[in-house]
């Protein structure tokens, strides 16, 4: 049983468990032991029930005939949390959820792999909440986060940074990349900063004037 | 062993293998029975080596240590296609080759999973080659395409119809899809058509003013 359950602080961020390919336990196990609260998306809680962990709220539209009162119990107190609306993903919902009650920061797992419409949709959907919470999104290859207009973060030289523009990234400056970028556009389909890397052990600073911009450091 | 290797007519559809997450054997030996040529991208060799079948050109820019010439006794005759532009993936590379032997078709398999930055760049690549290749992508859950201006497919009722905007897409026109859109926009990041299903069985209509569409048919 994980201590995740003990809330410290509101500060740390919350755990999102989306609907697409499990990650490993190690993986997991890292990030639930800093999260307050964790959230799982519907009927990834089939998956999640065996995995001997404490989930605190259960998210969905809840379609499918899927009962979500069957885990009340095992999961005790559990909040299950209702979300009709069908203009939203269940993610969506859950960064919502979040913002209202006054979450900074999230980490989800579980929202990538499986379906290529929900993977792709899921990344992108990001830079909708770029003032309002702080996501970063993480499987067992990837760590994904938006950037903000000006990044600095050091990094081991070689370490794989790919800049992943969602839309157009106009005005990108970038520092210590072995490909460096010098006020120019990045836009998806067309050209992005796929598979870049740190030149040398050290900051690396990426700044972009306008649009919005995804950080992917991967590893095979 | 498959019979891939008869070439019927360069009209039926290559088959690339990527070097993303493995699809089932099943899926593979589908596509293989009418693949006329069979490429394999760089080190994904090291696990294509072990299913047993037979593949015809080995593309990448073979860096990390990696030693193409060892597989060519095991794969005679192989052709070996060494691509160091690193201002292109090898997947698009790969594409250029097949553009410049004619081939009008190609199938992908192993082109999503694993690491998030080659995925999404993958998929959306695929506008690039809009009017030179008809790119199919596919894993097991997923088979991906770029739309014409004007698309029409017979669906049962209920099929998942994911609509994914590269950049934005607009004057987008749908019948018999259950949350029909009427002259309308998509951006990525902000506005997709993710999740939607054709309504009725019978033919889906989907036409695109401007712009770059992906339609993605996906399963659980």
């Amino acid at each position: 049983m994980s201590s995740h359950h003990i809330v410290r602080d509101d500060q740390e961020p919350a755990l999102i468990i989306a609907n697409g390919a499990e990650c490993s336990e190690e993986l997991m196990g890292q990030l639930l032991e800093w999260s307050p609260l964790v959230i799982v998306l519907d009927s990834a809680i089939k998956r999640v029930i065996n995995l001997g962990i404490k989930i605190d709220v259960l998210l969905g539209d809840f379609d499918r005939d899927f009962d979500p009162e069957q885990y009340r119990d095992m999961q005790y107190p559990l909040e299950i949390v209702h979300t009709p609306d069908q203009n939203k993903t269940d993610l969506e919902k859950a960064f919502d959820y979040l913002i209202n009650r006054g979450f900074p920061a999230v980490n989800v797992i579980w929202a990538t792999g499986r379906r290529a419409d929900h993977t792709i949709t899921n990344i992108t959907n990001i830079v909708r909440y770029r003032e309002k919470l702080k996501i970063v999104m993480l499987d067992d290859h990837s760590k994904i986060f938006q950037l903000p207009k000006k990044f600095e973060k050091w990094y081991t030289a070689a370490t794989p940074i790919s800049l992943i523009p969602i839309g157009k990234a106009e005005g990108i400056i970038t520092k210590n990349l072995k490909y460096p970028l010098n006020d120019e556009a990045l836009t998806i389909g067309h050209r992005t900063g796929s598979s870049n890397e740190a030149l040398n052990d050290g900051i690396v600073t990426i700044e972009h004037r306008e649009g919005n911009l995804l950080l992917m450091e991967c590893f095979d």
